[in-house]
């Protein structure tokens, strides 16, 4: 395929841009919200409606697939030659609630176009982002009658429930869904003149545990002064978990953390996240952790421990002069690659046992699941064509970014098939996914659907160079 | 009077047994449960019929007197002449619910007899108690026609309400309520053998407090690393409270405690109270507090903070991975004479204030009511009187004892009147009660009336040579 290609597929996607607005209207109707039992038929229209979709712009082997929940709609173009790479383009079609209603400026399933952005829950999350990469297939096989790659598109109904059994339904599905790389198309960039990519997330593990220092609750005006209370030992406890500073000080915590490459740094530090930023999204005049690392860099690049929630004694109106004996609480952690999750799980036992004086009781009950970090290399053909491709879309150069929470599909994906992924999302900071207001910016949709063009042809271009063992990849 | 007064009331007590225990179980068959709304009119008929008993048994003025909320039942007898002390009996007619029901072995309002142990709700707190020293006053009205003192009788009916609104009954009866000293029957022995009186309550305050880090929950995988943690800064707040053995460690927390004489001392450690004593009772192998401090000094005549509760974040089933931005603690102190509650509160204020971080915020709220510790000074006469009586009817020495909690009249006598208080009260360590199967051991109630007889006598004898000026007190 040539340089051409993407220019008849831009003038398609132009031409075509009130058309698809229109169409994502109708995909933005269904309330196929994945958390509300009620809504299970309305999840079902939709992905038939996805399904059909699929069809009408050109994909072959439509078919939505049962899991444990709700169906995957799958499908793929395979006719770009083995030579050509296999993307994995993946997105899901359930939503959040729109609850409260009544803050919303727009019915949230009847998307209301304003001043430039499309309102609707799911416009941005996630939509209208997947959307933006199926108009970009449909503009090239539409164009040039073919993709540079070989293609498969994996849309999930239960992403708002965390992926649930997505995992088990990949390893059923693995010579399917096997792939160079998957497109993932939840995500955002951080600004139109500020487009990026985002290549890592970290992974999390937690627990939940009760300490106790006896059999039952003491009269404070007999015992207090001479028994253990279990909330005392809790405190003590807990603040030994991070130093002054907020540093986890647990012994070995850091001990797997891999530094972040300067370029990497370099790139970050043009993103604007600094102190103020984060003062502002926090709405805190404090910061934790070392003070001599960048905030991007604690918040992507470094592992944490967050205590999520405490209690114990008398929690109710008024005051109750009680000695607790059970307290307790729930943590959990934030990892980066290459952590691994069993064994700094084990770090913080180790911790939590060493601690605790030698009268009182520990009962630690673990999470199920842990989620590993992931991190797709920065020098990988997929992120470089990615990283082009928005580059020209946007008009603006593109940053990589990563980010500190998990998206399960990503880990998944990784840990089962080791596809890595590349986040190629188009959403604003302030997209108000999981709010009221929920918006995409129709700016960003258009010129997401023509970095997802440029990437296919670019990543198809390149891999094929590389894998053909060509003159033109340097050493 | 002489010391054939004592015989001769014994006499009558020994004779009337039969029948005391009669009239004890018809107080008993009340449900005056002040607690449950539903039991007003049970309160009233209660009241009612001791107000006919105390009639019964020779007393003046009985009159059901209202307050804000139960009659007080007053009775006098004030024929013993000026130079004659003034003795106020105080008890409490009302009782703990009985539930769980199914937890007794007898119906809790239909008092049963079985191995020397009469078995009701109130049997111990405080109908039997209060009724040892009615029937000590009955038996010397009949034996001798007069009493060594003059007497007034206060029984309340709101004490399991933590005799709310009774200092405003006290400060609108003060010359009614005047008295050299109060007898108050709400307490109770450490064993047979080991007959004691208390002299001393720890008194107590209180405060409940947030601890404010920022307007919103936030999601720890977007701040984790960056944003202050509520449940963290709460942690380390509530560490510094304490040192590593349990002692208090707010600056000027011990400065107002006042040392328990050697000879007090030397009374305790006969009484048992030891590591093994506590441990027993607490149901746990560790002890706090300063291990150089015998712990019953730590439990009667040391200060303590103990936190009640705390709570903060997710508290529900499974994990949140929530960056909580509010967590809330409730303490209490109990205080020994001469502490300042005011002051010591100031001081866990301004030590709060201090161990918090710049960013965190502080809202604290105390408690309305506070309570000053109160103790009766073990030379007082009444408190040899007691001790003498005591020991002689239990046919074993007296000790003397203190206990860590607060008794509301005490305090309130204290501090409106003036009068101190020594508490001469029956009920056994296992007594039961505010439990189920609550009983008294019928000759601990026996016993006890002789050494309310024995206490009018002597603290009559004592304080009236003493006030005489006669030549056989001691100088």
């Amino acid at each position: 395929m040539t340089g051409g290609d993407q220019a008849r597929a831009e003038a398609f996607l132009a031409a075509r841009e009130q058309a698809n607005l229109a169409d994502l209207v109708r995909f933005l109707a269904f309330p196929s919200v994945s958390t509300q039992s009620d809504h299970r038929q309305d999840l079902r229209a939709c992905a038939a409606w996805l399904a059909d979709h699929l069809r009408a712009i050109g994909l072959d082997h439509v078919a939505l697939i049962e899991t444990s929940i709700n169906p995957v709609v799958y499908a793929d173009w395979l006719h770009a030659g083995e030579s050509a790479p296999t993307v994995l383009v993946y997105g899901h079609y359930d939503v959040q609630p729109a609850e409260p209603l009544e803050l919303w400026s727009h019915p949230p399933f009847e998307a209301s176009i304003r001043d430039g952005r499309l309102y609707a829950r799911g416009a941005a999350d996630n939509k209208g982002n997947v959307f933006a990469h199926l108009k970009a297939v449909e503009a090239l096989l539409a164009t040039s009658g073919r993709l540079p790659v070989n293609l498969k598109v994996l849309i999930e109904g239960q992403e708002e429930l965390g992926s649930a059994g997505l995992d088990e339904f990949i390893r059923e599905h693995r010579s399917r869904l096997a792939a160079d790389i998957s497109l993932n198309s939840d995500s955002g960039i951080q600004g139109m003149r500020l487009p990026t990519i985002v290549t890592g997330l970290r992974g999390v593990i937690g627990l939940n545990f009760t300490v106790r220092t006896g059999a039952h609750d003491l009269h404070s005006g007999k015992y207090g002064g001479v028994a253990p209370n279990a909330l005392h030992v809790m405190a003590r406890l807990l603040s030994t978990l991070h130093d002054e500073a907020g540093r986890v000080a647990i012994e070995g915590f850091y001990d797997e953390v891999v530094g972040v490459p300067d370029a990497t740094l370099a790139g970050w530090a043009e993103l604007g996240l600094d102190e103020d930023y984060f003062r502002t999204q926090i709405g805190s005049s404090g910061l934790i952790g070392d003070p001599s690392v960048p905030p991007v860099v604690r918040a992507w690049a470094l592992p944490t421990l967050d205590v999520n929630g405490m209690w114990g004694g008398y929690t109710g109106e008024g005051s109750k002069t009680v000695i607790p004996c059970a307290a307790h609480a729930k943590l959990s952690c934030r990892l980066v690659k290459d952590q691994d999750p069993k064994r700094t799980l084990g770090l913080v036992e180790a911790h939590l046992r060493r601690h605790l004086p030698a009268y009182a009781e520990l009962v630690i009950e673990s999470w199920r699941a842990s989620t590993r970090a992931v991190l797709t290399a920065e020098d990988h053909p997929a992120v470089q064509a990615a990283r082009a491709a928005t580059s020209a879309a946007f008009d603006a150069p593109c940053r990589l970014a990563r980010t500190g929470w998990s998206v399960p599909i990503v880990e998944m994906l990784s840990r089962e098939l080791g596809v890595d992924s590349v986040m190629l999302g188009f959403a604003l900071p302030d997209a108000g996914e999981h709010a009221p207001d929920e918006h995409l910016e129709i700016e960003a949709f258009n010129r997401g659907a023509r970095a997802v063009v440029g990437f296919l042809l670019g990543y198809g271009g390149a891999a094929r160079v590389g894998a053909g063992g060509g003159g033109q990849t340097a050493i």
